[in-house]
């Protein structure tokens, strides 16, 4: 119908009826979506370059192979998350090319290697409070990496024994974002937020008991952390963080 | 920029170098947003005939005189929410034609009389269990009929008298769309959604105190009865469940 | 006993003992429960054509028979809801007629067709932000087929690529209800209803981790919806929505 | 020490040495716990007549076996509550006379039978909304019973239906205590309260999902209930309603 | 209506048109409500000898003036609950006979005394922790009193100090009923409890701070004490349980 | 009457009649409730040497006046707590003696000088994160001082700046115990006790904003603190602190 | 003491009796905080250039003049936060050059003006959804400008009409960092999230009523955006999303 | 690099070219985290003494393994916590002179025999409600003893029964540190901190059902205790209390 209306404002320009002007002020009052236009692809911008991404946890084997495929057809770059090591050796017999790693528990398919970043380009330093909080930290280093962002990592530096995370202070001073990983009572992130003045992405991670509510203890203290400079992710979301940072890391590039 | 481009293709199609039919698949390629097309009113439907609103809850009557002179410069009825009687006289002074009601907390601007609905209509039905939730009750019935529905009250029928209750079987079978306003532990929703097969509307109040936390044991009540039949809207929130039952007795009418 | 004394009052009608007047002001001082008279069906009119529900969540499949049989005795449609495929697998042994899906958790029997509504009857549009997010949209829409309304769905539209959501706009306005089924931060059903101006039915999904909350996060966000013409039922209550968006098109058709 | 204390008093009460007042001013003056006096049994009068009690759930069955037979040694009769049919039946191997029933998952041991209570005893009404509630109405109901209280049971009546809880009107008036178990937003117990006069002791059960919280959403309700005359036990807490049930009936047959 | 059809049945039966029996089937055959029959006052036994009440918490003195002096009118004894001394003394302007406590915060208004009870009545017992629950306490006790119970107050007597209660030992165990009101952490109740075997009505009150939240740890104290024969009302409602243990104490007079 | 069984054992050893042995076993057998011995004071020796203590906040001056007074007449040393600067200044109008601190808002009554510790005695390190921590503090460090303890306060030694923390890592491995007040994230009760060996009581306090909770998020970050030494009073509680330090610090003197 | 046994190793190399490398190795083995060394300040980097903030909310303007008059001595940028009108006021009394602004209720010092952002430089947008969340949204933009940052505000751009946000999108994608203030569901910052490949900084507010939870249901909203790139500060937290932003948009100009 | 002027200094030291006081100036500027120093073990004194401890919940087998067969190398006492019977046995299978203790769940691995506390030692209590709290009381137990502690158990004597409890008073005053551990409603703690004046260690446990919330009714109870001198740790942790209560005997022994 408004295809029509379009055709008939060209033509009439077409034929002289109309002037550019005019049919420029028409065009204008129409409604874009009966237009039948290319549909705009707002997140063009936001997945330039980013691997397709494929969220696994409460998916089937099955199912996760099946996206993955057909992801796979149209794209040189798969990522899927939380994965269980038995899930993914399901998944894996799918699909033989994917790697697997057991900590992070994320699979990938790649088409061609990444080209690695410059040793002295903008870093992002992934530090986290104690072993069990590792698994969430990798996820966020791994997906760092994969992203094409430069990594430096330091675990088990909680603040149970402070001197561990002051002997890091050179470095952290250095890094472009930090994502802290911290379960328990999350406290790491608030002391390493009054150490640095670069952004610090928060990750509470639901290792803990009790009172701890799966990790809401660590969300709360970090919302509450006295220093500014810190944002919190979701609980858990190692990848989350590690995209954030790595939206911070590019801007710097540029 | 755009806007040149566009200038340019119809130029194009003016000097007879580009074809109709060129043309149109080069405008479907462009992203509307750098038309400088006519910005899409997409709540045009929306708002068809309604009056507009204002949440008077926390501005003070300076903010609210403002915002309401703008807008009555441009439609004929304005309607405020949440006004308590002290800010609605010292609006009043500044908007001498605006009416309040004191138990529903309402202020009206309109121009005119809006038309009543026939005595056929389809009619909502507005039920309350306590004294105390007459004020939101009365938000929802008047907001009703304020927006051209036709409303039949029914107050104080709460279930620790389920007879008081019964006694209204017959009108709430007739019924189109029931608003059932409760506060304590909300029961009244539940009860009613057994007897009737129209659509209710809950609204828990914050009416109680103790462990009723402001209303979240109504909300909790209403969200998990037994009777199918049943939505809920916002603790207290008398205004959104009579558009909510408006755009249901608006379908029916037409 | 109350029996007698009702035969009582109308033999000494019949014997001219007692004038019609008088019986009448005796029969209304006796309660009515007492009478026995007819039990009044209050629910005669909510399940007109309706069929049997059985919520199996927690049932054995012993049980669910059971049940199941006792009401296919006497009814011409019985559906079970929340059945997993195991479950579902024993249930068809005993009830080899049954029709289970799989996403859905559905299980329905039933003595000849239903009628399919008109293609131009009134609607309702069951969409949803995620994949995750299915099995509780089909509860929906599958259930609002099986109570012969009409259905359509459009799936995948999620907040995070909103123009997904904007291609489905045209068809969005021409519906007459909405169930919009969201997890995560449930944002979807605010987008939605600032879209349209049919009455729209939120359904929270436990889709999610962390500050999630099993659903709260999005229970919540639809409660606090700018919009207003939201309404929401209990969290993964996709059969309850369609139940209340049925009740909503059966009155447009009347 | 304080017993040679003792002796030393009331040897020189026996030489003459002390007179009785001034004995009795001595004794007074030692605290009671060091005269090794006789351990007062303050739950004497608790437990006359009550069989001895085992909370089963999260105990193995080795546990529950030892504890049962030492307290079967000891008393005529022995309840283990909460007890699963795969425990039950573990359990049974050990203690072979143990009666099981697996609605209410309460397992008996009995020496002799308890007489049973009068046909016009007071009498406690026990009442349920769905069937879902049945296994904790029949924790109350059964223990009720092994405490020698009179029991009428009125199940599935819940308020999606109140027709018919009203049939059970007659009954409900006549009760001496009714215990109303109620799931999902527990209205049941709010409707009864409102149509009795008795103690109404209310039992939440955690049956529902979403919103329901594991039964908050009914503990809440039935704190919140309009009409006074009724107290709440925990979530699921059946026996705790009956022994509370029981210690009124005793007072009425006093 | 439907009184026309009941006036036609019973003229027919006067003409011997119609049997009796076949009177008695058509009448059986109507519903109730449409009958015109007696409204069953399902509320009578309830209220017999009790007093009106009215919660006059949020209320205006003006609109408590109102409701007190309509139900002077039809009754001998109205009760208001939850009134400030401002309040109070404001109301007493309109209704100078009514009788304000400031320490129970009721108010009261009486046509002739009420009989007091004989001395060896049986009677509740309300026992408070500390002077900070005593306004809850005396809510409580003299509701009671003015329901015509007998009661025994025992006041200040918290674990924290548990002699205290101990010394109350011979009088906690003749009591018929016992009103526990704590707040802090509630463990009164508990203690209590575990003394005595009559049926336990627990208060828990908003006093404290922090993590008491409004008196949520002593409500969740009192729903998990271990020992049985405790049930519970809503946090600070003494009313209720004075009207709870009323209806106990009832049952055992009659 | 348990006072006469008494008086007639002890005559009956008088006389002879009775050997002691026998009157031994007599006596044992009777419960202690009913002897009239001395009430057993079991908080005798908590009392020892502690000032009688009044919680002020939610009184009146009057009430706090009235109960002061009494508590003076028998004690040498009164202490007041939440006390509000404008009621202080009105409970000194009648208790003019009385010593008021508006920043931990306690209130002294004092006959005579409590000796002050030994330079060398063991010692509570008061330390608080931000400035508005400082009444709870002070609270905290008073009523240590008022008790007798030796006390030395820390303050503003946030994590937001960790080395004003580790400038004091000497003083901090040298106190007997730690109070350590903190609001916000609470983190720096984790840090102290990642630091030192003595235990340490957390006090979180109220303060911050948000997703604070009112002190919430302290007090849960508190009690998931990775460091084990680590002890937590409710929210804002000074003075349990400083309660609980002393009966510490009594021992160690001991 | 260390001073000493510093002084010893450093004599002892002047007079040769130890090596250098002997001496470093001594050295070495001192624990650096007994050296009375420079006391490492790790806050100067995060200071450099900052302003010092004073976090004003609960603080009585005598305390604020006395805190921000000690810090104006020393430094030539002084921040308040969070200070109502009325304080405001009182406290320009004590500072006359200090600039209030009620909307973002902060007040500076300033001694001669900070330089302008060039007109190219990397920028922060401030966006927010209702007028209710403006205070929030000024507070993080004029710290932002405070900073030094380049600052684009978008105000009212709510996702209940959501084309007012897209006609924002050429301008979103062109944000080096986007601050998205929203109360309510706080579905606002999801959608950009959506749009953007920036880091976005989530600001719920505490905007709204009932379920809001003063704020908590658009903190959840935001922690569970579907979309990655979204981190979170705490409830109205504008200050500090602001002081995150300065943290990112510092790091792109280098 | 900072190693390179650390020599220069003290090269110049040597050749006379500076002065000692000059040097001392000069590294006195230096920050000390760039000198290569010894770090500063800040745990040496908290550590002294005690085992190396593994919170196995949440681990493999092999990875505890890995972790103590590391620890063990360096260390003569390992102690691993939460540790169920299943893990344990896997864990003896790789680590065969492992003790392992079923109720407490812990595993410890000692070179040598620690020596036996005197029998005159202070000690501490360990005190417990149910038996269903015994794990994490003998985890507390145990844990004490192996650290080197006193210890003295009383289990069983909950409130629900107070004279088990009153039975154990003279017991409990002598006590030097009391670890209290209760579930359901907690109130054992409550009690005893009224009967004590030693420092008392709460710890709830998540014992319990329905409204108890996996121990946070036994918490909040804990935590709003009337009677002060009672702190308490996370829900469950025994292994806390019991370093919390040596860090408390360990200074009365000095």
């Amino acid at each position: 119908m408004d295809q029509i209306k379009l055709e008939e404002v060209l033509s009439s320009v077409k034929k002289g009826e109309l002037s550019v002007n005019e049919a420029l002020k028409r065009l204008k009052s129409l409604p874009f979506e009966n237009l039948g236009f290319a549909r705009l692809d707002l997140h063009r911008d936001l997945r330039q370059g980013l691997p397709e991404v494929v969220f696994c946890q409460n998916k089937t084997p099955e199912q996760i192979i099946t996206i993955m495929e057909r992801l796979w057809e149209h794209h040189d770059h798969v990522l899927g998350t939380r994965l269980s090591p038995e899930a993914a050796s399901n998944v894996q017999k799918g699909l033989p090319q994917a790697l697997y790693d057991p900590i992070s528990r994320l699979l990938r398919l790649s088409r061609g290697e990444r080209p690695l970043p410059e040793d002295d380009a903008p870093f992002g330093m992934v530090i986290s409070g104690g072993t069990s909080d590792q698994p969430v930290a990798e996820e966020a280093a791994m997906t760092l990496e994969f992203l094409g962002s430069r990594v430096i990592r330091a675990y088990d530096i909680g603040v149970s024994g402070v001197h561990r995370l002051l002997d890091q202070h050179a470095l952290l001073t250095e890094a472009d974002v930090i994502i802290s990983v911290a379960g328990m009572e999350g406290a790491l992130t608030s002391v390493v937020g009054g150490l640095v003045s670069c952004p610090v992405v928060g990750v509470p991670t639901s290792v803990g008991y009790g009172a701890n509510f799966q990790g809401v203890a660590a969300l709360l203290a970090m919302l509450n952390a006295c220093a500014p400079g810190i944002a919190v992710v979701n609980i858990d979301n190692g990848f989350g963080a590690a995209v954030y940072a790595h939206s911070i890391l590019r801007r710097i590039n540029k």
